[in-house]
């Protein structure tokens, strides 16, 4: 599928709803229990998604715009949350994501893009060269992988619960 | 985790309510793509947990309840939706599965399950001796991984658009 930013855009609104349907008011349990040593909880992904609308889609998106390649985007920190999110509740968590992501849709819109602006490039500081629409199509992906990922940490704690049936569901290996 | 009615409960009621605003009026190109031959779309997925409600779950768990190890279960048809959703639309089975699972978990309660009872075993066809306990958990994660699954399957329409990201997404290699 080409990157289209109406397809795009009809994704991203809608993440905040479905994380909210998900996971809001669930059982502590669900939240906050992980795949293991080093893995991320429901709660932790809630907290990357957070700090990925303050500091890396719509900042990159500007510094593409403004400066092109002449600028490389700032390192993305992938742990940032860890320290963020202490003390939040689940649900302060989705509130805030909720709320940024509103904000970044309006200042996604605010930019007006053409067609011809999905071309222009930025820098990258360890892939180098990539368009703005090549950045745009990976929030969505970005999105649509953690909800994924969400999905499966929960599968997840009931592998042993499952008993036999876990030949039929891939989901408890992955 | 160990199963618990409450805590299962809480993820099955949450499933339409999910897909619903992950899924909803989207357009038809996120809905319709798959991820090629012989793999679902997420109408598709829509479609076969529909005829989960109607012939897995809730049949199964009545068996065990009447009749225990002495009669198997139908084997469940997992291709049944390629038949049933033609001409539906993707509102349609949104609207469908919603009423399905609201009536499903409805008779779980009506069965008034005590924890004793969730020991009961019945015979599934081809996995042998089950519990009541272990068809219910797996309801809980066939919820999850095909909520997941549709996640990556539209992730993967973007599989190009993304550029060199792609080696940062493992889920579009998945």
């Amino acid at each position: 599928m080409e990157f289209q930013l109406d397809h795009a855009t009809e994704i991203l609104r809608r993440t905040p709803a479905t994380l909210n349907s998900l996971l809001r008011q669930l059982p502590e349990e669900w939240i906050v229990s992980n795949e293991g040593r080093d893995t991320w909880s429901p709660f932790d992904v809630l907290g990357h998604l957070i700090h990925g609308e303050e500091t890396d889609w719509i900042p990159r998106a500007r510094l593409i715009l403004e400066y092109g390649e002449s600028r490389p985007f700032a390192a993305f920190d992938r742990y940032a949350m860890f320290e963020k999110s202490r003390g939040k509740s689940l649900g302060d968590l989705l509130d805030r994501f909720e709320q940024l992501r509103v904000e970044s849709l309006q200042a996604l819109e605010e930019m007006n893009l053409r067609p011809e602006m999905l071309a222009k490039r930025g820098l990258h500081p360890e892939l180098g060269v990539v368009t703005l629409s090549q950045l745009l199509s990976t929030w969505v992906v970005h999105d649509l992988s953690h909800t994924g990922q969400i999905t499966r940490v929960m599968a997840k704690q009931y592998r042993e619960a499952v008993g036999v049936w876990q030949a039929y569901l891939p989901v408890l290996e992955k």
